[in-house]
């Protein structure tokens, strides 16, 4: 058997093989019970959170959809203060779907979740018929406990703060366009699907009241993440083209594409609004790991009314919103 | 605008104003950030749960895929005792699905969730090309805390045990079927979709030590349900076809369509095994509940070898395996 049959969505014989042969040896899924029971030694803050990956090609330079279902979770709960412990994974299969394939991502996920730390707990398996889907979907849900004490917040941004970016922009979409279109870019651009939070850990043991909120720029890119914290703070945020990390390559596919940048979605890299002071201590200290080291301080927070303001490498400003259509779809 | 557009997945501004204008009103989602964060005042154990509901057509007497979806994930949390707390939402839209649709069935999942009394905290919405989905997929996870003490496995099963089924079964399966295939049975089999951890909420506060495991029979119907359960007790399963409590339009309605009742899916019910000496106490409580009346004793537990086996009615005996094949796709 090498394709997907409806019948491996039914709750039957063919769905338990599934599961015991494919599934449950990637994962510690506590045996077939409607739910996982698992222990907690926290009484406070957790964060949950919830996204699906539709990602098209499931394979592309740098990763695949498994991967970024698996990252893209543990990052969620990462940026907001969270110590990622259990994921959730669900999956919506199409008929005639390549159980190689199928296979292929399993691995991806169990490994990436092995390198995050985190466990996946539990599953859940669905099959459409072919052509009421699209190969694989993934959903991950995923829980982590807040330490006391953190409380990131965008009312917390004070005129003065500055913004770092992590690491350079605009890598995952452009890794994923070049694979759906073709392209062979000269070296290959390659998504920076990566799990944050040993990253983030780090820094906010370190500088944790001297950050006032982070998020990671996905879909939308940072354009949009950006956006969203002025309006959410009501400041607004200058931002410098100069100082924005973004390598050669992915500048040139997106001139050539006709893109912009900023919008362009990432899977690796947080923004963090910092008080002043600490700025370049912070920046610093995300240099330092494998991760961060191409973090860079790229504007600050001005007083103002939710405008994000970028001043171009040729000295002018321009405003900055959100997207207004579709630039990329199925990026993530 | 009457049609999701492949901009609403974008993360830009049609997504926001999705976000903002159709999804928000209904849930109390903390802000746009990407996890929400909840106190939890419980330090021991948690259920964590995930399904992803693809069920067709989205509307079937007696219930829809946002109702569906709320419910089963309660219930995966209520079967294990836990009493569920945070449920998060993920949709996956097809290009041109009815935003009249979509919000009928965000109404649905708010309803649902405040009528079995948890919150939804995060959410998150994809769009993939039309013919690359199929309208609207939805995934729910959920988490619950577990009462100290509460520790239901299968390996509790002991020859002797009781086995209750807390309602009549089948009519979920053949409501969706009446409506795909445009039958319309007199009176009408409505799907049974409601949350049950209310009623097992009740049994638990009362029976907990005499209940060894629960289980929601949902796709594969009791049938598959009691063979899981046979095969992680070791044990033998014999059920009494006479006391299985089933309504007289989803038999006829069965026999209609070749269907086992048995295979089923239910999305209302759940089946309890229990210490043989409180099953009468166990299901006289049930059925004092509304969701319970129809409650049964329809069998026990005996020395063997991980089989079901079925009394019929005339009195022969026949092995109960797993579904073979697939009976009814997307049945949830």
């Amino acid at each position: 058997m090498d394709k997907i049959l409806l019948g491996h969505g039914s709750g039957g014989k063919l769905m338990h093989e599934l599961i015991r042969k494919y599934i449950a040896p990637f994962f510690e899924l506590s045996s077939l019970m409607d739910s996982a029971v698992v222990s907690i030694n926290h009484s406070g803050k957790i964060a949950i959170t919830t996204d699906s990956y539709t990602v098209s090609p499931i394979f592309f330079p740098g990763g695949d959809i498994g991967e970024l279902a698996v990252n893209g979770t543990v990052n969620d709960l990462a940026v907001v203060g969270a110590i990622p412990l259990y994921l959730t994974v669900g999956f919506i299969l199409e008929e005639g779907f390549s159980i190689k394939d199928f296979e292929r991502v399993l691995i991806s996920i169990s490994s990436s979740a092995k390198k995050a730390g985190v466990k996946i707990v539990a599953g859940d398996t669905k099959v459409v018929e072919k052509g009421k889907g699209d190969g694989i979907f993934i959903n991950t849900s995923g829980i982590g406990i807040i330490p006391e004490g953190v409380e990131l917040s965008a009312l917390k941004i004070e005129s003065g703060d500055k913004v770092i970016v992590s690491g350079s922009i605009g890598n995952h979409g452009i890794a994923v366009m070049s694979e759906r279109n073709g392209f062979n870019f000269e070296p290959p651009v390659l998504s920076d699907t990566r799990a944050l939070n040993g990253l983030i850990g780090d820094i906010m043991k370190e500088f944790a009241p001297y950050i006032k909120i982070m998020r990671d720029p996905t879909r939308g890119g940072i354009a949009t993440t950006l956006k969203e914290l002025s309006l959410e703070s009501g400041k607004d945020i200058l931002i410098y083209e100069n100082a924005i990390p973004i390598h050669n390559t992915v500048r040139g596919a997106c001139e050539l594409l006709g893109l912009d940048p900023l919008y362009v979605a990432n899977e690796g890299i947080f923004i963090a609004i910092v008080k002043a002071e600490m700025a370049e201590k912070i920046n610093e200290k995300i240099k330092s790991h494998p991760f961060g080291e191409e973090s860079a301080i790229i504007g600050e927070v001005t007083d103002g009314k939710g405008r994000v303001l970028l001043k171009t490498s040729i000295g002018g400003t321009r405003i900055v919103d959100m997207l207004a259509g579709e630039q990329l779809p199925r990026i993530c």
